[in-house]
Protein backbone atom coordinates (compact mmCIF):
# COMPACT_ATOMS: atom_id res chain seq x y z
CA UNK A 1 0.00 0.00 0.00
CA UNK A 2 1.36 3.00 -0.74
CA UNK A 3 -1.46 5.70 -0.02
CA UNK A 4 -3.68 5.80 2.95
CA UNK A 5 -7.48 7.37 3.09
CA UNK A 6 -7.89 10.05 5.14
CA UNK A 7 -9.18 8.07 7.89
CA UNK A 8 -11.78 9.93 9.71
CA UNK A 9 -13.87 10.97 6.63
CA UNK A 10 -13.81 7.30 5.13
CA UNK A 11 -15.29 5.55 7.82
CA UNK A 12 -18.06 7.69 9.69
CA UNK A 13 -21.14 6.36 8.98
CA UNK A 14 -23.12 8.60 6.83
CA UNK A 15 -19.81 8.98 4.13
CA UNK A 16 -20.43 8.22 1.16
CA UNK A 17 -17.19 6.73 0.85
CA UNK A 18 -18.76 3.47 2.85
CA UNK A 19 -19.87 2.44 -0.39
CA UNK A 20 -17.06 -0.52 -0.63
CA UNK A 21 -18.74 -1.64 2.86
CA UNK A 22 -22.01 -1.90 1.37
CA UNK A 23 -21.01 -3.00 -2.35
CA UNK A 24 -18.32 -6.03 -0.34
CA UNK A 25 -21.16 -6.64 2.08
CA UNK A 26 -23.91 -7.97 0.06
CA UNK A 27 -23.19 -11.69 0.09
CA UNK A 28 -22.85 -12.55 -3.62
CA UNK A 29 -21.48 -9.34 -5.29
CA UNK A 30 -17.98 -10.01 -4.58
CA UNK A 31 -18.42 -14.11 -5.57
CA UNK A 32 -19.90 -13.02 -8.74
CA UNK A 33 -17.68 -10.30 -9.51
CA UNK A 34 -14.54 -13.13 -8.61
CA UNK A 35 -16.39 -15.20 -10.99
CA UNK A 36 -15.71 -12.60 -14.08
CA UNK A 37 -12.14 -12.53 -13.34
CA UNK A 38 -10.75 -14.24 -16.22
CA UNK A 39 -13.49 -12.73 -19.13
CA UNK A 40 -17.10 -12.37 -19.64
CA UNK A 41 -19.22 -15.06 -18.59
CA UNK A 42 -22.72 -16.10 -19.35
CA UNK A 43 -25.21 -16.07 -16.65
CA UNK A 44 -26.06 -20.00 -16.61
CA UNK A 45 -22.11 -20.16 -16.65
CA UNK A 46 -22.05 -18.14 -13.59
CA UNK A 47 -24.40 -20.12 -11.72
CA UNK A 48 -23.09 -23.33 -11.91
CA UNK A 49 -19.23 -22.00 -11.12
CA UNK A 50 -20.22 -20.21 -8.13
CA UNK A 51 -22.66 -22.72 -7.10
CA UNK A 52 -25.55 -22.53 -4.14
CA UNK A 53 -27.46 -18.91 -5.78
CA UNK A 54 -30.84 -19.30 -7.44
CA UNK A 55 -31.74 -17.68 -10.77
CA UNK A 56 -33.44 -14.81 -8.89
CA UNK A 57 -31.05 -13.41 -6.92
CA UNK A 58 -28.06 -14.09 -9.27
CA UNK A 59 -30.16 -11.73 -11.93
CA UNK A 60 -30.48 -9.26 -8.89
CA UNK A 61 -27.14 -9.52 -7.73
CA UNK A 62 -26.08 -9.01 -11.84
CA UNK A 63 -28.45 -6.01 -11.76
CA UNK A 64 -27.17 -4.81 -8.60
CA UNK A 65 -23.54 -4.36 -10.17
CA UNK A 66 -24.60 -3.14 -13.56
CA UNK A 67 -26.42 -0.47 -12.20
CA UNK A 68 -23.15 0.43 -9.35
CA UNK A 69 -20.71 0.10 -12.69
CA UNK A 70 -18.87 -2.77 -11.96
CA UNK A 71 -20.23 -4.75 -14.04
CA UNK A 72 -21.32 -4.78 -17.88
CA UNK A 73 -24.32 -6.64 -19.28
CA UNK A 74 -23.66 -7.16 -23.27
CA UNK A 75 -26.18 -8.43 -25.58
CA UNK A 76 -25.11 -10.46 -29.01
CA UNK A 77 -27.92 -10.32 -31.53
CA UNK A 78 -28.07 -14.21 -32.44
CA UNK A 79 -30.53 -16.93 -31.94
CA UNK A 80 -30.86 -17.70 -29.95
CA UNK A 81 -30.23 -14.55 -28.16
CA UNK A 82 -27.09 -14.64 -26.04
CA UNK A 83 -26.24 -12.46 -22.96
CA UNK A 84 -23.02 -12.61 -21.21
CA UNK A 85 -21.64 -9.86 -18.39
CA UNK A 86 -18.27 -8.43 -17.96
CA UNK A 87 -16.21 -6.62 -15.40
CA UNK A 88 -16.02 -3.09 -16.20
CA UNK A 89 -12.29 -1.46 -15.58
CA UNK A 90 -14.02 -0.33 -11.94
CA UNK A 91 -15.18 -3.63 -11.03
CA UNK A 92 -11.95 -5.02 -11.74
CA UNK A 93 -10.27 -2.08 -9.55
CA UNK A 94 -12.70 -3.32 -6.55
CA UNK A 95 -11.85 -6.76 -6.94
CA UNK A 96 -7.97 -5.68 -6.56
CA UNK A 97 -8.79 -3.54 -3.59
CA UNK A 98 -10.40 -6.88 -1.72
CA UNK A 99 -7.56 -8.45 -2.21
CA UNK A 100 -5.51 -7.91 1.34
CA UNK A 101 -9.08 -8.98 2.37
CA UNK A 102 -9.16 -11.96 1.08
CA UNK A 103 -5.92 -12.71 2.16
CA UNK A 104 -6.48 -12.00 5.72
CA UNK A 105 -9.38 -14.48 5.61
CA UNK A 106 -7.52 -17.28 4.33
CA UNK A 107 -4.48 -16.51 7.01
CA UNK A 108 -6.79 -15.61 10.01
CA UNK A 109 -9.95 -17.98 9.69
CA UNK A 110 -8.88 -20.66 11.85
CA UNK A 111 -8.12 -17.35 14.57
CA UNK A 112 -11.47 -15.79 14.56
CA UNK A 113 -13.23 -19.80 14.98
CA UNK A 114 -10.62 -20.08 17.99
CA UNK A 115 -12.23 -16.88 19.67
CA UNK A 116 -15.75 -17.89 18.69
CA UNK A 117 -14.83 -21.80 20.48
CA UNK A 118 -13.75 -19.27 23.36
CA UNK A 119 -15.97 -16.66 24.13
CA UNK A 120 -19.52 -16.72 25.00
CA UNK A 121 -21.90 -16.06 22.14
CA UNK A 122 -22.97 -12.69 21.49
CA UNK B 1 0.11 -6.26 -2.49
CA UNK B 2 3.25 -9.06 -1.80
CA UNK B 3 0.87 -12.23 -2.03
CA UNK B 4 -2.21 -13.26 -3.82
CA UNK B 5 -4.70 -15.42 -1.88
CA UNK B 6 -5.81 -18.68 -4.01
CA UNK B 7 -8.35 -17.35 -5.93
CA UNK B 8 -11.08 -19.92 -6.20
CA UNK B 9 -10.62 -21.49 -2.91
CA UNK B 10 -11.65 -17.63 -1.08
CA UNK B 11 -14.38 -16.48 -3.44
CA UNK B 12 -16.22 -19.73 -2.87
CA UNK B 13 -19.63 -18.70 -1.02
CA UNK B 14 -19.66 -21.84 1.06
CA UNK B 15 -16.01 -21.02 2.01
CA UNK B 16 -15.13 -20.11 4.89
CA UNK B 17 -12.89 -17.69 4.19
CA UNK B 18 -15.42 -15.76 3.07
CA UNK B 19 -14.80 -14.50 6.72
CA UNK B 20 -13.85 -10.71 5.97
CA UNK B 21 -16.99 -10.50 3.86
CA UNK B 22 -19.13 -11.48 6.51
CA UNK B 23 -17.13 -9.18 9.19
CA UNK B 24 -17.11 -5.81 6.70
CA UNK B 25 -20.23 -6.17 5.56
CA UNK B 26 -22.11 -5.22 9.32
CA UNK B 27 -22.99 -1.75 9.06
CA UNK B 28 -21.36 -1.08 12.36
CA UNK B 29 -18.14 -3.19 12.66
CA UNK B 30 -15.65 -1.38 10.78
CA UNK B 31 -16.83 2.05 11.93
CA UNK B 32 -16.83 0.82 15.52
CA UNK B 33 -12.91 -0.80 14.70
CA UNK B 34 -12.18 2.32 13.43
CA UNK B 35 -13.23 4.19 15.88
CA UNK B 36 -10.56 1.90 18.15
CA UNK B 37 -7.71 2.73 16.10
CA UNK B 38 -5.81 5.01 18.13
CA UNK B 39 -6.28 3.34 21.45
CA UNK B 40 -8.59 2.09 24.04
CA UNK B 41 -12.11 3.91 24.46
CA UNK B 42 -14.89 3.46 26.26
CA UNK B 43 -18.05 3.36 24.63
CA UNK B 44 -19.91 6.07 25.90
CA UNK B 45 -16.64 8.27 23.91
CA UNK B 46 -17.18 5.37 21.15
CA UNK B 47 -21.25 6.62 20.19
CA UNK B 48 -20.52 9.94 20.51
CA UNK B 49 -17.26 9.62 18.23
CA UNK B 50 -19.00 7.69 15.70
CA UNK B 51 -22.38 9.10 15.46
CA UNK B 52 -25.66 8.00 13.94
CA UNK B 53 -25.67 4.41 16.41
CA UNK B 54 -27.91 3.96 19.30
CA UNK B 55 -26.77 2.13 22.30
CA UNK B 56 -28.56 -1.57 21.87
CA UNK B 57 -26.44 -1.23 18.26
CA UNK B 58 -23.52 0.03 20.00
CA UNK B 59 -23.50 -3.06 22.58
CA UNK B 60 -24.41 -5.50 19.96
CA UNK B 61 -21.86 -4.87 17.70
CA UNK B 62 -18.96 -4.57 20.54
CA UNK B 63 -20.24 -8.23 21.58
CA UNK B 64 -20.23 -9.25 18.40
CA UNK B 65 -16.75 -8.04 17.93
CA UNK B 66 -15.16 -9.37 20.57
CA UNK B 67 -17.02 -13.19 20.18
CA UNK B 68 -14.93 -12.70 16.62
CA UNK B 69 -11.65 -11.72 18.71
CA UNK B 70 -11.43 -8.42 17.12
CA UNK B 71 -11.62 -6.77 19.65
CA UNK B 72 -11.25 -7.26 23.82
CA UNK B 73 -13.25 -5.88 26.44
CA UNK B 74 -11.72 -4.95 29.94
CA UNK B 75 -13.08 -4.06 33.13
CA UNK B 76 -11.54 -2.09 35.52
CA UNK B 77 -12.26 -2.57 39.38
CA UNK B 78 -12.82 1.19 40.19
CA UNK B 79 -16.09 2.77 41.83
CA UNK B 80 -17.91 3.29 39.41
CA UNK B 81 -16.49 0.26 37.52
CA UNK B 82 -15.31 1.12 34.43
CA UNK B 83 -15.48 -0.87 30.91
CA UNK B 84 -13.60 0.33 27.44
CA UNK B 85 -12.74 -1.88 24.61
CA UNK B 86 -9.89 -1.95 22.69
CA UNK B 87 -8.44 -3.76 18.96
CA UNK B 88 -6.99 -6.64 19.42
CA UNK B 89 -3.41 -7.89 16.94
CA UNK B 90 -6.42 -9.40 14.77
CA UNK B 91 -8.47 -6.96 14.72
CA UNK B 92 -5.97 -4.13 14.17
CA UNK B 93 -4.82 -6.57 11.17
CA UNK B 94 -8.17 -6.74 9.46
CA UNK B 95 -8.59 -2.97 9.74
CA UNK B 96 -4.80 -2.44 7.74
CA UNK B 97 -6.01 -5.12 4.94
CA UNK B 98 -9.11 -2.88 4.72
CA UNK B 99 -7.13 0.09 3.63
CA UNK B 100 -6.88 -0.48 0.31
CA UNK B 101 -10.96 -0.42 0.04
CA UNK B 102 -11.15 2.50 2.13
CA UNK B 103 -8.90 3.78 -0.70
CA UNK B 104 -10.75 2.58 -3.83
CA UNK B 105 -13.71 4.35 -2.23
CA UNK B 106 -12.43 7.54 -1.96
CA UNK B 107 -11.15 7.22 -5.59
CA UNK B 108 -14.26 6.11 -7.16
CA UNK B 109 -17.36 7.32 -5.36
CA UNK B 110 -18.12 9.58 -8.33
CA UNK B 111 -17.57 6.85 -10.89
CA UNK B 112 -20.27 4.98 -9.22
CA UNK B 113 -23.01 7.66 -8.65
CA UNK B 114 -22.73 8.26 -12.06
CA UNK B 115 -22.85 5.00 -13.21
CA UNK B 116 -26.01 4.60 -10.73
CA UNK B 117 -27.84 7.85 -12.62
CA UNK B 118 -26.74 6.78 -16.01
CA UNK B 119 -28.71 3.02 -15.83
CA UNK B 120 -32.18 2.26 -14.87
CA UNK B 121 -32.59 1.32 -11.46
CA UNK B 122 -31.99 -2.09 -9.99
Amino acid sequence: MTRSAPRHYTFRADCPARLAVDIVGHRWALVLMHGLRDGPRRPSYLRLDVGGISSKVLTQTLRRLEHTGLVERRRYAEAPPRVDYALTDLGRSLLEAFEPLAVWSQEHADAVVEAQERTPNA
